[in-house]
């Protein structure tokens, strides 16, 4: 039963870490300086982080519990889904704030602003509701891709009402057979006139059906009758439901999936049955289509952990200093009152410190990355371009893996220090930690997330992302005088590289050593660029001038939360240095039958 | 959807497993040495873990997932409690076989075998269906407590149908303002002639009511109207739910908790009022009464991190040699399919691998741990009784912490290493991520048994349970010739023997460096503990005969898991180290404020 005597605030966005962040640590109204973004100054940015922090608070949260606990309901007899009660009107509100074109092209009645300033809404959105958020934002992927790729006719007729948020988009990629391996396609395309007939099913396609718009525009990877095998024989189709002339197209949900959590976004199952279908892009070409929108969408999947994790941290945190629990082991803090409030504690602190220092890091390294996203479309400079996109293809298997492992373990650990409480549905923890459960999961598992920055990133270009990044990092130090936080960001980087140079040259003789590596070398990236960007933070909460105005609380906990994350992650880096130099020696030695 | 053409299994007691670690590694036969288990031979054990095996795959595991879906019902008006279709058969094979009185006093009708014996059968049934072990868990628990302290008088009125089963036990001790400080507790016991009047609201109550059962008797802490302040004044009383008499006594259950995962375990608030109730043991004595259990009982909840952790292992690693994705980076394995089994890939095998050093090492830890409580109890020797007591009153704080944050970390990794399927409910994973969630909060917090551990057992007693540990896992590594596990394994107690050294020095001066340092240095014992015990194992799997016969694969996959071991938790114990070296500084260096 909740202790009704407990007043535990559960969620107000954290709009002065976000300031903070955004002008005093990583000047990002260097942004407004591209022609693309000139509109979007500092006030501007604030302006709309104060409306999204009230739709979040007041529109997306009081329906967050409730429709985990109803889920999505399909209708065997009409193929429809039934999202949880007060979705609509959420979706509603969302549409006509226009939340839903603020990042998309200004041609198709998109507000065109930074991505930056999306990711920073979608935290908010995923803080309060992921489940609602999953709905705009596949949409938001569909709306990247047909700009990018689809038809001038294409475009015309299906980018207005996706933008308005009118219509919804989806990605239908995944089959039964098929998953992480997109090369195991079965859906096929035939030629039909100009377009074509698709015909297969999909699985895990999220708003594949729902009852929050009109009509859903599927695009659906299928292979051409004369494809190539395998990954470049895939083509990318875009699959109304309704028709231009209101026909009900052949595309139909066949089921939901029964989910751990994000019960309130629909799963569904898609049957294709010579639905028309219309292609996007060149023939074949369809995974590629796919990749140029990846980006923005897995550092997307990153804000997930990281909108969770806050909420974890800021219930659990309420928590800590209301629940009166035992007495300080160094004597009575509360002497008046039959007990202290059990943050005095030393191992709550601990479960509540590893919180926040992950989750401003992350957030500092999400934003980090998300302002080169910008830098690297809008930026005068090719140069500047270019390095801005090595930095964001380097980073997003990072921000993507290390903001949802670490959101998960935040959101663990939020339900750990509540104690008895945290496991029920009183309050809104355990949800957050099956919600979350996913994200680690799809738009690619993390460990292919890994393989993505050990495979790919790390050898592409010649191999010059990593070079790009370790300079940008040096010069995120320049400016931090704390010689015990420069020193300690410092030896994370020496570790780093270090590292890096040993596995490289392991890895050029066999695949398998750069695999076995991959999961731990991410991780010393993330706690790299967390460590560079706490020394960064905490050296501009001592600046003489900030930008914005913060209490005397939040710039001195800067400080020492920093020291907090160099203390507790610093032996994690050498652990790790020695477990990818100790490479798949002992991965590989077992057969399959000794497992 | 499940992908229906994957033939996974989903659980078989891992018997090779438990044989090789009784009779090959720890030599359980020497507990028939002692005079009260002289019956429990190594036939007898081989015979009731074959017998425990069937009951658990055919009777348990078919009404788990089931059980989760349904969940408790209760009905307001009748105060009563349906558990899920199912439960009732299930409960009546479990007394019908006798699992009630395992290893309950022969005095009361109990087979009076090993504790160890009844563990086993423990993991079996956690690993097969959790919620239902709770009921007869918690009766267990009551047992225990009657036997050791309940008059004469109290004892032939409810030990006789508690041990066959015909009742049920409980444990009454959280309140709404108390769950770990049960100093706060306000259920009072008035004396009405021989008896206790007992008013007062409990809850979290394991079994408070269901239908399994025709009589249901509670043991509630409560305080008497002249009771000191806070621990020192609490007593225990015995509540039937129905009198002698077959009165109803005025315990009804007010509703039930709605929890993240145990969905099939009736957590109850009961509301006691003016419930007739008799004293267990002395006045003022209750907590000291509970204590005398609490090793078994958190042994136990140890062996449901364990056995939720083995099912996890085993579905994953079946899915992963059935799951054909991607082809092995160094080739393909099986070019005749499609794409190679997911087991092929070093990130998937890094997290079966994690999950195989850790579950197959905690259950060594785990079975050392319960074949000193059998000794400690039943040993002819006074000498070896006491040493036997230090053993498990260092470890059980241990062996609950370790195998319940591990076992949720095994299943967590179970969940990843399959995908998108492992997040469905279509795949048994998700439920025990949820139900294993509870196992590190009840019967005292992970983080609670950390404190017990630096506050409690590491200085009763002189400090002597520190030394007669250290000397028994050094005993432990007689034999062990591989001269690189027994490095490796020495390195362990020398970090820890180091560590430990560290700390007491600090601590002496500063109780908040010890409370600081309590998790960290927790998991140094484990990780050490279950270091030499690899390395133990290792050094058997190569002997030249062994007490069961064992596939060749079985033998080589214990020293190449080995291998494994040290090779991943090597390099935490330094990080650990250091972790625990830095102290309190920066946990209690923030102001609440600065939270």
């Amino acid at each position: 039963m909740k202790d009704t005597r407990l007043n535990v605030s559960h969620y107000k966005a954290p709009l002065d870490d976000m300031n903070f962040l955004l002008f005093d640590t990583l000047h990002a109204n260097k942004i407004a300086e591209c022609e693309a973004f000139e509109d979007a100054t500092e006030d501007l940015f604030k302006a709309v982080m104060d409306e999204a922090a009230k739709f979040a608070e007041q529109v997306l949260l009081p329906v967050n519990a409730q429709g985990d606990r109803e889920g999505c309901q399909y209708d065997p007899e009409t193929y429809s889904v039934k999202t949880p009660d007060g979705y609509k009107d959420a979706y509603q509100h969302y549409m006509q704030g226009g939340w839903s074109g603020l990042s998309a092209s200004p041609d198709f009645g998109g507000q065109g602003l930074p991505h930056l300033l999306k990711m920073i809404v979608d935290e908010m959105v995923c803080s309060t509701n992921l489940s609602f958020g999953m709905y705009p934002g596949l949409s938001h992927g569909a709306i990247d891709c047909l700009t990018e790729h689809g038809s001038e006719d294409l475009q015309s007729k299906y980018l207005p009402k996706l933008v308005s948020g009118e219509w919804t988009g989806t990605m239908c990629l995944t089959e039964p057979q098929c998953g992480t391996d997109l090369g195991l396609i079965g859906t096929k395309a035939i030629p039909n006139g100009d377009a074509y007939d698709i015909t297969g099913t999909k699985i895990w396609i999220t708003g594949g059906e729902q009852d929050l718009v009109d009509n859903i525009v599927h695009l659906v990877l299928a292979k051409l009758p004369d494809a190539p095998e395998g990954s470049r024989g895939i083509s990318l189709f875009l699959v109304p439901k309704f028709l231009e002339d209101g026909t009900r197209n052949t595309a139909f949900c066949g089921g939901l999936e029964h989910k751990m959590g994000i019960k309130g976004s629909a799963t569904c199952v898609m049957n294709f049955e010579s639905a028309k279908g219309w292609l996007i892009g060149e023939p074949n070409k369809g995974l590629k289509c796919m990749f140029t929108m990846m980006n923005a969408a897995r550092i997307m999947v990153g804000m997930q952990g990281l909108g969770l994790a806050e909420t974890g941290y800021q219930v659990s945190r309420s928590f800590a200093k209301e629940r009166l629990q035992s007495r300080s082991i160094a004597g009575a803090v509360k002497p008046d009152e039959k007990a202290d409030p059990i943050i005095v504690h030393p191992d709550v602190r601990r479960m509540l410190l590893r919180q926040k220092a992950i989750i401003e890091g992350s957030r500092a390294m999400a934003y980090w990355t998300g302002l080169h996203l910008d830098l690297s479309h809008a930026h005068a400079d090719a140069d500047q371009r270019e390095r801005s996109d090595d930095i964001v293809q380097l980073m997003t298997p990072i921000v993507k893996s290390f903001l949802t492992d670490e959101g998960f373990v935040s959101c663990d650990q939020a339900l750990q220090s509540m104690g008895g409480a945290g496991f029920t549905q009183d309050w809104p923890v355990e949800q957050l930690l099956r919600d979350g459960r996913i994200a680690r999961i799809y738009e690619g598992t993390n460990g292919i997330q890994a393989l993505d920055l050990v495979g790919r990133k790390l050898t592409m270009k010649g191999g010059r992302l990593a070079h790009t990044y370790l300079s940008e990092i040096k010069q995120l130090l320049e400016g931090v005088s704390n010689s015990s936080h420069l020193a300690s960001a410092n030896s994370f980087i020496e570790i780093l590289q270090e590292t890096l140079g040993g596995l490289v040259i392991k890895a050029a003789k066999d695949p398998l050593e750069a695999a076995s590596a991959a999961t731990p070398l991410l991780r010393m990236f993330a706690l790299t660029t967390v460590a560079v960007l706490w020394a960064k933070m905490a050296a501009q909460s001592e600046a003489e001038e900030t930008v914005g105005s913060y209490s005397e609380a939040f710039l001195s906990s800067k400080r020492k939360t920093a020291d907090h994350y160099f203390r507790l992650f610093q032996p994690e880096m050498t652990a790790l240095a020695e477990e990818v130099k100790s490479g798949k020696e002992t991965l590989m030695a077992l057969t399959e039958e000794e497992f």
